[in-house]
């Protein structure tokens, strides 16, 4: 019944455009736009050419494509109240936006949405600026179109399969969570536990020859070789979570290569090297004040005096790995001898808005940033806003606006840069006093050291001169300091060719957020691919989301990574 | 025994030099550079003159005068731990402006500082930028030459007096404030019933002819004529204060017409006009939601509905007015007929920094600035900051930094507008998310209506560009709009002449703060004079205050007034 995008390369026009000309419904001028640029080098070649012709098409085109859309879906199973506050929501669209809200017929699995999930959507997107909106809104019609794609050319089944495994394990949540619905399951607690036997299961199910939970808690899954004695390729990610989580974050990156796996082990076949697929314990630093417990202990960075922490209730983290079964006295003996391995990847859901805007599916990491991190208290003088004249204040708050302007330009002239002021507030703030104090946040990151160094240098001078200028004393404190892990080379290449491969456009940006890859970086190469993250890429949150035709892209260059260092390791 | 400035004026060069010589210890140059300007008009050109003789010398100089002052003087009765805190902020000063501090060597009234006032003022200045301890240190050079003159030229008796009243009715506070030793007299409490019955009789004492307590709570004191069905001059000022107040704000202005009054009757003077000084009952707004009770209900501006307001303890207006014996019916009789009014004048202390950082006493008001105020609340959209590239941020933060900048520099661009962003949040900001909202509030005052519209028309049109070029949503809420009442050109000028009389530089300002003046403004004209604060020009904090000799040239300048309107309305 499905169709091959080598038939729809072949099929003369008019068959062509039967085929795909209600896949954008009421606009066939889309799918004739795009038919010109056949052939085709893959579905997903054929979804970018379809965007293409909407975002070249003239503004009315591209509205129309929006007002003449189905409208919301029918949600499943969705009670009363949520239909009544469906309805509200729909009333303060229409009203702020002056059309229907619209969203794709189904969910990211391709399955039906059920009322919350709406609710949530059209709630964030209710806050967007108009024109984000519109840009929102164009999404859902190609992802309705994509949908549409499925029934043409069949479903993404390695990853529905994937996509499954994420929701069946969102099934462990730590107490207190788990009671409303909340997704949250951090270091070692009985949800922990779970998620590693059932990690482990599905690892044995795909065929991973040894499976075993290390000193600290990471199920760890080895493929091996056709040959013994071959070199070792290791990739994972995490599977504790933030407080509220979302589904995805960690575990899409242990999902992807266990379904490559058990791909291989489907086909019978062995590669030139073992793979070594770790579900990492602990990297959200949530239960305990560590992070990266998990890919630390790897790299002998697990430090003994954090067995003594306590967490909320009093347990240390020794007394936790005790009670799981783990020998915390052989942590040390977890440390990789980086001569055994070829190097680590990482697959990983964006956590930000970039794919999602640019309408891509995968994007190849070039460098974990670098962060510095600052608190900063600046003091000025209180005086009365009425009779401070304003040529003699010593206005605290000033001061750090023009800093955080200056933030603003200095990372934004700096490619791949970003810096914030996230937390800013004058403490006891009087409408009628002149700011005698303001407190701050200040967080920099770039993809080097060197251009993270240079960016926090030029902050904390233009800071100082700032103060020096309107007569203002400032206090600083460095919170924080990460070293950047630039990608290497020659993995960021074998990335690059394995999305190439697969006919989607090779889109490369840093991470500007921190993984499990940034601490093997120290001890071998590493390169990440990050997926594209629904819902504006929000993540640390329920509403985080990713297609299951995402995540079959995701784990092809996987395959496609693995195949192509099979043949260069055995040429 | 005291000197007067025509002898100083009619001694040789070397008699003069001898009197005034160490009045600036060690820097007998100080005196010698003064005196090439004479003849003085009075003492207190004298004091200008020798200040200007300071702020015209090299910087080495004007250091040395600080360097070699006596340091601190020993506190009245301090306590060992109160001596032992001196001890460890003037390490803490010297630490930080390394020099040892100074201060003058007696208070505002001339006597010895108590251990208190002395921490308070040091702690204060601690905070200061170097460049402004500098000049604070050089006016308490100024101070210890100013008490110097008295020991040549005699006390300010008059000034002394008045301030021995503040400092008599200051003994009345509230319940929880007086226990804690904080000034806070709010509407018919016990103490401000005790304030009112203080001052009924000092008027007695001065000379008034009639003295009641009108219906609201007002104290009235008229002294009449030289003949009746004469016209009357109205004053006065407040007596409430706001919690943990100083003991200035308000008093003053009843205080110095009170001794005018005072100094006419020891006269026998009669003049061509009643004198009329009220002291108003409420200005504050603290007891209840509702301000400038006192001075209002002469204009007819009190609402019956106020009666019904509840305070925190869930006592009435109306039933706190009938245990204080005052009969709410009579209010709207209180209303003033225009046509027998001369017009109305007010003293107050200034309660800002312009008088004390210009080392001038006293200042004729041009205008009470009026002012409007909103709370503002800007929308974007809160993401990762890690992850977020700079060009796809909605950062809330960011443009209100943009407006508070905007505000400032569109304010100082406008002669006498000040504009202040004196609340500002990012509520439940974290250091590694992009602010999705920021609330903030602005101030924003100028002389007129007309220019006060312009401004905030001005950052009004500023803060939707803003949001507009950065795709964000704004709401505001306007939550006070407040006219200017701009000084009456005649009864400006005559304040002006008084002051020059005085040799006394005429400064002009505006006033930032609200006065009672205001709303008589409605009814009839009406000029101000303010009185230079000390410590920064602090208010609405224990730490407000004022010398005795500059209330001294307040009183002085005041009798000059009615002197010449005596003069103006005879002839």
């Amino acid at each position: 019944m499905a169709h091959t995008v080598d038939d729809l390369n072949a099929a003369t026009p008019a068959q062509a455009q039967a085929l795909l000309g209600d896949v954008y419904p009421q606009a066939p001028w889309v799918a004739a736009q795009a038919l010109e640029s056949r052939p085709f080098r893959s579905v997903a070649d054929l979804r970018q050419r379809l965007r293409q012709a909407v975002d070249a098409a003239a503004p009315e085109a591209r509205a129309a494509l929006v007002s003449e859309h189905a409208g919301l879906p029918q949600p499943a199973g969705a009670s009363a109240e949520e239909t009544a506050r469906l309805a509200q929501l729909g009333a303060a669209y229409a009203d702020r936006f002056g059309r229907a809200p619209i969203a794709a017929p189904r969910g990211p699995r391709g399955t039906a949405l059920d009322g919350r999930q709406l609710l949530d959507d059209l709630a964030r997107r209710l806050d967007n600026p108009p024109d984000a909106e519109l840009e929102e809104s164009l999404r859902h019609v190609h992802r309705a179109a994509e949908l549409a794609l499925r029934e043409r050319f069949g479903e993404p089944a390695l990853g529905n399969h994937i996509w499954d495994w994420h929701e069946a394990l969102s099934a462990y949540s730590d107490p207190g969570y788990a009671e409303k619905g909340q997704l949250t399951v951090t270091y070692l607690t009985d949800a922990h536990l779970a998620c590693a036997r059932r990690i482990s299961e599905w690892m044995r199910d795909c065929g991973f020859d040894e499976i075993t939970v290390d000193a600290v808690g990471n199920v760890v899954g080895r493929y091996r070789a056709a040959r013994p004695g071959a070199p070792t390729l290791m990739t994972g990610s995490h599977f504790d979570t933030v407080r509220n989580a979302g589904k995805y974050d960690g575990r899409l990156g242990i999902f992807v290569p266990m379904a490559c796996v058990r791909e291989l082990h489907r086909q019978g076949r062995r590669l030139s090297f073992d793979v070594e697929v770790i579900a990492f314990a602990e990297e959200e630093g949530q239960r305990y004040r560590a992070t990266f417990l998990g890919s630390g202990a790897l790299i002998g960075g697990f430090k003994p005096e954090w067995l003594d922490q306590k967490d909320a209730d009093g347990i240390s983290m020794r007394d936790a790995m005790t009670a799981a079964g783990l020998r915390s006295d052989d942590i040390p003996s977890l440390r990789r001898d980086p001569a055994n391995y070829l190097g680590f990847v990482e697959v990983h859901i964006e956590q930000g808005p970039v794919l999602y805007e640019l309408g891509l599916p995968l994007s190849v990491v070039t460098s974990i940033n670098g962060c510095v991190r600052h608190q900063v208290q600046i003091l000025g003088l209180a005086s009365h806003a009425g009779t401070t004249p304003m040529n003699r204040r010593r206005d605290a708050a000033l001061a750090a606006a023009e800093l955080a302007l200056f933030v603003e330009r200095r990372a934004a002239s700096d490619g791949d840069s970003v810096g914030t002021v996230g937390m800013l507030e004058v403490p006891s703030g009087s409408i009628n006093v002149v700011p005698g104090e303001c407190r701050f946040s200040l967080d920099l990151r770039a993809p080097s050291d060197a251009q993270r160094d240079a960016l926090v240098d030029d902050v904390l001078a233009e800071l100082a001169a700032i103060c020096q200028r309107r007569g203002l004393r400032y206090a600083l404190e460095e919170t924080m300091r990460a070293a950047a892990a630039p990608s290497d080379p020659r993995w960021q290449q074998r990335w690059e060719r394995a999305v190439d491969a697969l006919g989607v456009p090779v889109h490369r940006m840093p991470s500007g957020a921190g993984h499990d890859a940034m601490k093997l970086h120290e001890i071998m190469p590493q390169a990440m691919l990050f997926v594209r993250g629904q819902n504006n890429g929000i993540s640390h949150n329920p509403s985080e989301s990713t297609t299951s035709d995402d995540i079959e892209l995701a784990a092809l260059a996987m395959l496609g990574l693995l195949d192509a260092l099979d043949h260069e390791t055995t040429t």
